[in-house]
C-alpha cells in the first residue's frame, strides 16, 4: 500500500489541507507547521505524486521547445543549452521537431492548450500560425517574430551580417554573393542580408541575393548553389546563411575547378561548437548560443511569472576570421 | 467558463462515468454510445484537460530520452529521430541531459517514480545505478547494459570495429593504434576493441590501445591525444571511438608535422550526417541511427504493453571508406 497525503496529514497531526497547502506552496503556513510536515514526509519517506500535485496546482513544471530539428548543430545545441538552464532550476522540458511544419507546430502547441506544459520557446520558422495569439503570455521566441507582443531573443543580426561583408571586403573581394533564407519569414535573421547591402553600397560594390531556403532538402540545397557556379557571374567572395551552407558552397566551388580560399572566400554564420570542431578553417560570425538560451529560460520564466519583460533581447555576435589557406 | 466533462454528459444524456469511460477507453461502452459522446465533444467543441485525463488514467503518454548531451551530433541525431518517431504514436518526448552525471541520472529517473513518464530511453553512459531495477519494465536502453533484464538495442560493434580495423591493414598500415572508451562502462562499444584485436592477431600484427572517455571535457580530449603524437611509437593508422577524436586525431598528427592520409589513416565510427556533410574526406563507421531510434521506440512502447520482446537487438553498420587524400 502506498501512502497518501491522508497518512502524512494523520501522523502530523494537522490537516489535509494543511499538506495540500505545504506540497503546492499555497495559502498561510506558519514556518512550524510547514516544518512538522516537511520532517513527517521524511519520517514516512513519503514520495508525492506528482501528477496528483500539478492537477491540483494547475502547473506542470514542464516546459516545450518547438525547433526545426535537433539534427541540426545550432538547434542540438540550443536545446542542450535550454535543457541544462530549466533543469537548474527544476523544470523538465519536452523537445518538439516541427520539421518546419505549421501542421506539427500546431499539434504541439496544443500541449499548452491542454494544460501539460506551463510554457513554451519557439525557435521554428513557420509562418501564419495564429494559435501564437491566444498564448501571448505563456511563450517567448528565439530569433523569430511571431506576434506583436511575445519577447524576442535574438543575436544581433545586422552586426553579423556586417561583420562577414566587411570581412569579404577586407579581403580583396569584389563580387560578393549573400545566400538568405526564405524572404516571407518574419525573422531578424533578414538584418544581415540588410547589413550586407548596405556594406556594399558604402564599398561601391554590387550587391546580389541567392534564396536558399532553410526548410529545403539538403540535395535541393546543393542544386541551388550548384547554379550559383553554373551561372555567368564569377563570384570571388560569398556569405552564407549558415555554416552548413558555407561547407555546401565550398564543396561545389572544388568540383567547379575553383581553389578555395585563393579564387573565392566563403564565410558562414552560427559558429557551433561541433562546426568549430570539425571545420577550424571555416570564417564564420559566432552567435551566442548559451546565452540565447540562458535569456530565452530567464525571459519565459519572468513571463510565466507575470513580471514586465523587455519585448526584445539582442544578443552581441563576434566574428571568427581563419586564415589559415591550408585546408 | 470553460466546458466540463459534465456538460458533455449533460448534453449527451449519459452519465458522467460515461464520458469519462469514452475518454480514457476504459470499461464497455456501446459503439452507438461512445458515437453519441463523441459527436457531442465535437458539437461542444469541448477539449478535455489532458491533465485531469492523464490523472485519471494513470497513463501520460509522455516519453523520457536520457543521453549524455544533445550537442553531440550522434545524440542529436538519435534525439531527432526518436521524438518523431514517438510523435507519430501520439507520444511526447522528455530530453533529458545527463551530462554523464550520475546525480542527473538519477534525477530524471525520479520523472519515472513520480509517474511523470510512462517510460524511459536510456542513451546515457553511467555505472552502478541501482534504481534501474526498480523499473525494469519500463525501460529501454541503447548501446548500454543497464540490468539483465532491460532490452538493449545496439549497433553490431564487434562487426564495426572488425571493418574498421580491416581497412586500415588493406590500406598497408602496419602500426595501429585504437582509441576507445572508459572500459569500466558495461556497452557493446567495448566489442570494437575486441574485433580490433582480433583483426590484428589474425593480421600478425600488434595491437596497442589508448583510452579516452567520452565524457572528458574537449580540452582534456585533445591532450591526452597530443600524448600519442609526442609518444617513441610512430602510429601510421587510428581507429577512433568517434568521428570527434578522428577529427582531433587529424588536427594533431598535422600539428605534429604529418601529413595525412599520406603518413597517417584516421578512421572515425558513428558517421552522423552532420559529420559527413561537413568532413566527407573522413573515413568512418556509420551507424543506423534512424533505425536505432525507430527500434528503440518499437521495443518501449511493446514493453509498456506487456508483450514479450528480445533482450538484444543488433543492428548492422557499414564502412565508409574515402579515398580523397586532397584535404
Amino acid at each position: 500500500m502506498s501512502l497518501t497525503i491522508k497518512d502524512v496529514a494523520e501522523k502530523a497531526g494537522v490537516s489535509v489541507t494543511t499538506v495540500s497547502r505545504v506540497l503546492n506552496d499555497r495559502g498561510y503556513i506558519s514556518a512550524k507547521t510547514r516544518k512538522k510536515v516537511m520532517t513527517t514526509m521524511e519520517e514516512l519517506n513519503y514520495t508525492p505524486n506528482e501528477m496528483a500535485r500539478s492537477f491540483l496546482s494547475n502547473k506542470t513544471r514542464f516546459i516545450a521547445l518547438i525547433v526545426p530539428t535537433t539534427e541540426n548543430p545550432f538547434f542540438g545545441e540550443l536545446t542542450f543549452h535550454i535543457e541544462k538552464e530549466l533543469a537548474q532550476k527544476g523544470y523538465n522540458l519536452f523537445i518538439c521537431n516541427s520539421l518546419n511544419d505549421v501542421d506539427n507546430e500546431k499539434k504541439y502547441l496544443r500541449l499548452l492548450q491542454e494544460k501539460r506544459v506551463d510554457g513554451v520557446i519557439v525557435g521554428s520558422h513557420n509562418i501564419n500560425i495564429n494559435e501564437y495569439e491566444y498564448f501571448e503570455n505563456k511563450i517567448v521566441s528565439i530569433e523569430r517574430e511571431l506576434t506583436a507582443h511575445i519577447p524576442i531573443i535574438q543575436s544581433d543580426n545586422y552586426l553579423g551580417g556586417k561583420l562577414a561583408a566587411q570581412e569579404l571586403v577586407d579581403k580583396g573581394c569584389k563580387r560578393i554573393l549573400c545566400i538568405r533564407g526564405d524572404q516571407h519569414i518574419k525573422t531578424p535573421a533578414n538584418d544581415r542580408a540588410t547589413a550586407y547591402k548596405d556594406v556594399m553600397e558604402e564599398n561601391g560594390l554590387n550587391y546580389s541575393f541567392k534564396e536558399v531556403p532553410f526548410q529545403l532538402q539538403d540535395q535541393e540545397k546543393e542544386a541551388l548553389i550548384d547554379q550559383i557556379f553554373a551561372g555567368e557571374v564569377v563570384y570571388d567572395g560569398i556569405f552564407a546563411g549558415d555554416d552548413i551552407i558555407a561547407k555546401m558552397c565550398i564543396n561545389s566551388a572544388i568540383v567547379h575547378g575553383k581553389s578555395v580560399p585563393e579564387e573565392l572566400k566563403v564565410i558562414g554564420f552560427d559558429g557551433t561548437k561541433i562546426v568549430r570542431q570539425l571545420n577550424p578553417e571555416l570564417s564564420t560570425i559566432i552567435q551566442p548560443i548559451e546565452k540565447l538560451a540562458q535569456k530565452s529560460v530567464k525571459i519565459l520564466l519572468a513571463v510565466l511569472n507575470e513580471e514586465k519583460v523587455n519585448q526584445v533581447t539582442k544578443l552581441s555576435v563576434k566574428l571568427l576570421a581563419s586564415n589559415s589557406t591550408k585546408r
